[in-house]
């Protein structure tokens, strides 16, 4: 094998299979600082320009998720199962989806991000819940994870921090689109993160990281296998985000959202992607054995209470204010409010899930740069969705920022967002498919 | 255009052509430190692996020989004419045919570079006579041209500083091997360096960089191309390097070799492609029309003994030893000494180049790093080559090295370049062609 990283990225672009030893290497060497950024940067463009196998992808992943703490749920008492979604807007899924997992039966413990760029993060929307930590110290995080079967913690250094030097390598070089490391870098710390299944939510459209559905499609192919090899049931379902989840973008008033999904209301489309992740939680966890059972199961939690009782325990359990869950924004007061008028009359055709992602980053909801704040007041109501009729001066969205001068940026990059025409845009479905778990209706 | 360097390479990487002001824009954002070494880096990987369109690399290789100063050679009396070689191993044809052009009436002032790995450089060996100075300031460096038309100082700092920057991170990341960088490396420097007319030597085999000959042409043509649209006459030579040049391999022993050839003496083989050279210089820079007359006067000038009087014109001007011309070594003396005996009879059917190369590095003469010393007593002379019948026990080269350790580290080394077999191996052709200039016969 050899030791050094300009040797291995020459004949990585020649298209060489590097081995397993080679690969190892790389991930200890880089992550102990005995390789540099440059070169380590160089080998990451030469990883995208000429791809990796199957084979490689794996030894990559795995060696990123040895390289911390891997975290051992095998103690507790409920099956386990683990949730990731490749991001999107207003994409609240976790926060409705673990809950009803928990109330029926299944562990969710799991860390999740932050925001970045148009895309939101969970960890970001929980702490817009007054009070609630999601600094998470191992003991007290199993100790939740054993007592109500629900713990939302934010991404823990010690998991995988091969990934976290490796992806903000990446974010400053040009490197980030690449299947294997994408992959690579999602597989790592849901193998280091412990649960028994995974379910990925592979988005797919102009508000997600894959525009098209070939490329979602084979990278959740290879995300499946690298789980199975890991030893993890693990499915994933391409869901679509051309348009924005729901009708809620931003920070508490994705919270709102998600607590109307649980309480029985709430947007169709966000019940629609959240109760089907959440059944998928339930069969890959073991809790249901059919997708039809579990989808039973999973009305029934909502209709029944369970599920937002469930989110309600989390919240108490991370010091949150509970109450919070009630109030309109969870009590917080936009700086700034105003509306969106659209300027013509007809029919929104499209509504496209990126731009409203930038509204919401410029209305304060988001952030530009890694450990940049948020604003949790800040954000979009959508009133009216692609497929609506509109007449002109119709208000379509209502937006909380952190200042007149977010706000004036927001309503100008909603703009952008909306087109309006003359005929019915071609209906979407939500759900675009499963990949993995075959062998289950 | 796009100021984001990690657009830049995505945009690269994805077979784009970026366009004069996004090049132009990298070149001076990273001399500048305004890009940091690892995007650039993974820049640098993304041409290496999508490669460049031919006005790409010429705007690039403007861009860095505009980075510093551009020297005006214009005021000189005589014709101005450069010459560069891609690398070797034995090559000391600067140190013969630039005495001979400038003994012929035209002006060689040029700047030339150190050795590294297997392979010298000019200034090493230059630097072997003793007293011999090549930190030439300009105005001194101007005034020897002008008055014995021949100067060849260390390539300054100040001449396509971004050539520099750019080929130390190339170096420290697998990103060397590139035909457009490696053209815009060597032809930024050509043309900054301010000579009207440029000959290079593009070296092909085992010891230069390029072994194959396709490959080499190709990078011969793109350079001849970014010559003549710098407005400079250029020509590239095509020279085989599978086997050392002459018998010397070293610093003060290959002056030595240039000395004799210089002479009227000295191996046929470095003649040859040091008469050659010469003979381009004088034509391309207008001495001369046409080859075959370039080539009588170059052997009038080594026959009438102007030639090696160019030399010492040139040393004493830089304060050298001129005696130590006529000495052996230049009056060093190796601290070992040794002899490399052959342990099998039969012909000599490979002497590679590279591998003698790795033996003149081994036995002090080299560098192995930048910024290493040589050891200008150091070296090889190969008495037998290619072709050559050997009896077991007959000693096919000396050996001069800086320690006991280091000649028995060369030793080791030679024998693995040397291989006997029983048939005669086909013979070579020393200049394999000529790229550009198709006007002159």
């Amino acid at each position: 094998m050899s030791r050094d990283i300009r040797r291995l990225s020459v004949r990585k672009r020649n298209g060489e299979e590097l081995s397993e030893d080679e690969l190892r290497w790389i991930v200890e060497a880089y992550t102990a600082g005995e390789i540099d950024d440059a070169p380590m940067a160089a080998w990451l463009m030469a990883v995208c320009c000429a791809g990796m196998t199957d084979a490689e992808t794996w030894v990559l992943t795995d060696a990123m998720a040895r390289s911390g703490e891997l975290l051992d749920l095998s103690g507790l008492s409920r099956p386990t199962v683990d949730k990731h979604s490749t991001g999107g807007v207003g994409d609240k899924v976790t926060l409705v989806a673990a809950p009803i997992a928990a109330a029926c039966g299944a562990c969710v413990a799991k860390m999740s991000g932050r925001g970045l760029g148009h895309t939101g993060g969970t960890i970001d929307k929980l702490e817009a819940i007054p009070g609630l930590q999601t600094a998470i110290e191992p003991q007290r995080f199993m100790r939740q994870a054993e007592e109500i079967g629900l713990v939302v913690a934010a991404q823990s250094d010690r998991l995988a921090p091969a990934d976290g030097k490796i992806y903000a390598l990446r974010d400053a070089t040009g490197t980030v689109d690449s299947r294997p490391l994408i992959a690579s870098s999602i597989m790592s710390k849901k193998i280091a993160a412990g649960a028994a299944a995974i379910i990925l939510d592979v988005t797919v459209g102009s508000g997600a990281f894959m525009e098209h559905q070939d490329e979602a499609r084979a990278l959740a192919e290879l995300m499946v296998g690298i789980g199975e090899r890991a030893g993890r049931r693990t499915v994933a379902l391409l869901t679509d985000m051309n348009e924005p989840l729901g009708r809620a973008v931003g920070n508490a008033i994705e919270v709102e959202e998600a607590v109307a999904v649980l309480g029985g209301g709430g947007p169709a489309d966000t019940r629609e992607v959240a109760t089907a992740v959440a059944a998928w939680m339930l069969v890959m966890s073991g809790v249901e054995r059919s997708i039809a059972g579990a989808r039973e199961t999973v009305d029934a939690a909502i209709d029944g209470g369970g599920a937002l009782e469930s989110l309600r325990s989390m919240v108490e359990a991370q010091g949150g204010d509970v109450g919070a869950l009630d109030r309109p924004l969870l009590g917080h007061r936009p700086t700034a409010r105003g509306e969106f008028e659209v300027r013509r009359s007809g029919v929104i055709t499209r509504l496209d899930a990126r731009k409203v992602g930038y509204a919401a980053l410029a209305s304060g909801a988001g952030r530009r740069r890694k450990g940049d704040s948020v604003d949790p007041a800040a954000g979009l109501r959508l009133l009216r969705k692609e497929g609506d009729e509109v007449a002109s001066g119709d208000v379509i969205a209502e937006v909380g920022a952190s200042s007149d001068r977010h706000l004036d940026d927001a309503v100008r990059e909603l703009r952008e967002a909306v087109t309006i025409g003359d005929e019915q845009p071609p209906s979407r479905q939500l759900v675009l498919g499963v990949v993995g778990a075959e062998e289950i209706g």
